[in-house]
């Protein structure tokens, strides 16, 4: 157990009158390993006292070598509903939107309080040691980039330059992939999520590939766009535009002071002068990264939080044009005190 | 869209006497998959005359240019609810289980019924071409799993020979792992869900080997225990147990009249007298294998499902001895009219 996030766990239990919470990680086990610091899958219960994960006994042994105590052994909805009541819980928190419905109703004998989102909040500011975990998930993905940056020539299929990628990722000292590797190129990359295919790359297409590795549970997630031969105006212009939306919208940032949503608008205004192709811009501008790719804060036009210091977000503008072209770049930035730093540059290869 | 499919989904909905029914896919796509035809991400919306597909700016040109109509641009909850309340719904099914709380509240308006599991025992039954997918998906991974074999040595670590295993089965043809790969060693070997490690494997370990390829979003899914070195007489009967288990639990089965539960008894009881060591057997014996790794039917105690031809599931006995070994064989079968095919044999080379 991670003391001190339970610490931070149990002052907004008290924020919100509740005397237990109940997490249950439905699509992930993102929670879990914050608070346990163990990679296993099971239920998190914090009382005022205590904190104990409830694990099946596919989990019981390792959950147990890892944390030593507070492991405690349950098979079904029943069992947690009986722990929670002979740790005396009565008002407890749960998050309704990360919990499904079948769970909730099992909980009708306790004061529910709507946790939504609680968790991604604390989980928002990173720790120094999350934000080195990062850097290091970013850092691994780049190296691996550079070795297969060679096989990116005319020929060589989406699927294979993926495939080699992802192997690379792994190779260079990545856990895995944090997301399966895209690789769209030419029409294709006007699909954001393109599954890469058999297509062969081909001169004049431009590429997009959308990758990231998990260390430790923490993930990096980056995106590069690369234009294969002649560079048009026409193809210079689109992707300055995605170039110049994302370097000011990240120099734009003032920490403490902006708001996520302003960013967007800087980019998306950006966009607009040049060409109108704000209209292209088909997504949000970024995500919060860290023990899940995509997590709080949200980079759009409804998101009003702060950025603050220790937050790590990506910023990926891009613009997509049905049967075309898709242009994608994203890079992610730490918040700092007075600036943000950009962990790991996207190329500019193709910018003039 | 999947004609024959929502027609079976529609009978569904007339015997639990719903005029529609929403599937809102929280914890994978498998559902939208299987109805659509379409690899992307949204809520299926099926009422009397219609299947429709709500998805987000994100996934609308794709979603436009595989399916061709009836995909709806959707933002959020609000947009689902008024999307219902359009097409006349008023008696919907959802599933309680595969829906957030949060998600089943918003469809306060409707008079809702619960249509937990409904999907999954219609995918339980696959059609000929499933089949052949998930047939794929094996010898993808039995292919990729022979050019690595030559590597299992001691001295290799765990995730070295993962990775090198990942990385083939999307060479020979895979998008990408089914899961990810566990390569467990000696100790490790004890947790039934072991991430690799940089831990070489040593002689005198048995090395559990858990891995399947995905094609087209169809698994497999596949256990092989190697032992490095010499054969004790005390070994080989714990791999006997394990072995003779899953053989007479597959042969065990009759179409159309064997419970699940029975299969699961079987292989118990072999353990249990071979040494007493069903004691270390400490998960169901198998569970069913298609767009999710796991899903319907599952192969436990508790499951009274009888078992019918076009089912495909694994049988995967393992004992577990904390701090010592694991050993687990897992193949798949799928049931035919009259018997069962094992899809992929589990090598049986430290059998005797």
């Amino acid at each position: 157990m991670i003391k001190n996030r339970i610490e931070k766990l149990r002052e907004k239990m008290t924020e919100f009158d509740c005397d237990g919470v109940v997490i249950f990680n439905i699509f992930n086990n993102a929670d879990l390993r914050y608070f346990t610091g163990a990679d296993i899958e099971g239920v998190l219960v914090v009382d005022r006292y205590e904190a104990n994960v409830l694990v099946s006994s596919l989990y019981y042994q390792r959950a147990s070598d890892v944390l030593g105590g507070n492991v405690v052994l349950s098979k079904d909805l029943d069992d947690v509903v009986n722990f929670l009541k002979k740790r005396g819980v009565r008002k407890l928190g749960v998050d309704f939107g990360r919990s499904t419905h079948r769970q909730i109703e099992s909980l009708s004998d306790f004061q529910l309080i709507d946790f939504s989102n609680k968790t991604l909040e604390l989980r928002m500011i990173k720790e120094r040691d999350e934000i080195n975990q990062i850097k290091r998930a970013a850092y691994i993905a780049r190296n691996a980039f550079m070795k297969v940056y060679p096989m990116l020539k005319p020929g060589i299929t989406e699927k294979e330059l993926a495939d080699e990628l992802s192997y690379q990722i792994r190779k260079n000292g990545g856990e895995k992939e944090a997301f399966q590797t895209i690789v769209a190129s030419g029409a294709n990359a006007a699909y954001p999520h393109h599954i890469p295919t058999e297509k062969p790359i081909e001169e004049g297409e431009f590429v997009v590939i959308d990758f990231g590795a998990s260390v430790n549970g923490y993930n990096s997630d980056m995106t590069y766009t690369f234009l294969m031969g002649e560079k048009s105006d026409e193809k210079k212009e689109l992707f300055n535009a995605v170039f110049y939306a994302q370097l000011f919208a990240t120099e734009m940032i003032a920490p403490n002071r902006t708001k996520a949503s302003e960013v967007y608008k800087r980019a998306k205004s950006e966009l607009a002068k040049r060409g109108g192709v704000d209209k292209y811009f088909i997504h949000g501008l970024g995500h919060g990264v860290g023990l899940e790719v995509h997590e709080f804060p949200y980079l759009n036009v409804e998101s009003n939080v702060v950025l603050r210091p220790n937050m790590i977000f990506t910023i990926e503008p891009g613009i997509y044009i049905p049967g075309k072209l898709g242009i994608r770049l994203e890079h992610m930035v730490l918040v700092k005190e007075n600036d943000v730093e950009v962990i790991a540059f996207t190329p500019f290869v193709e910018a003039m």
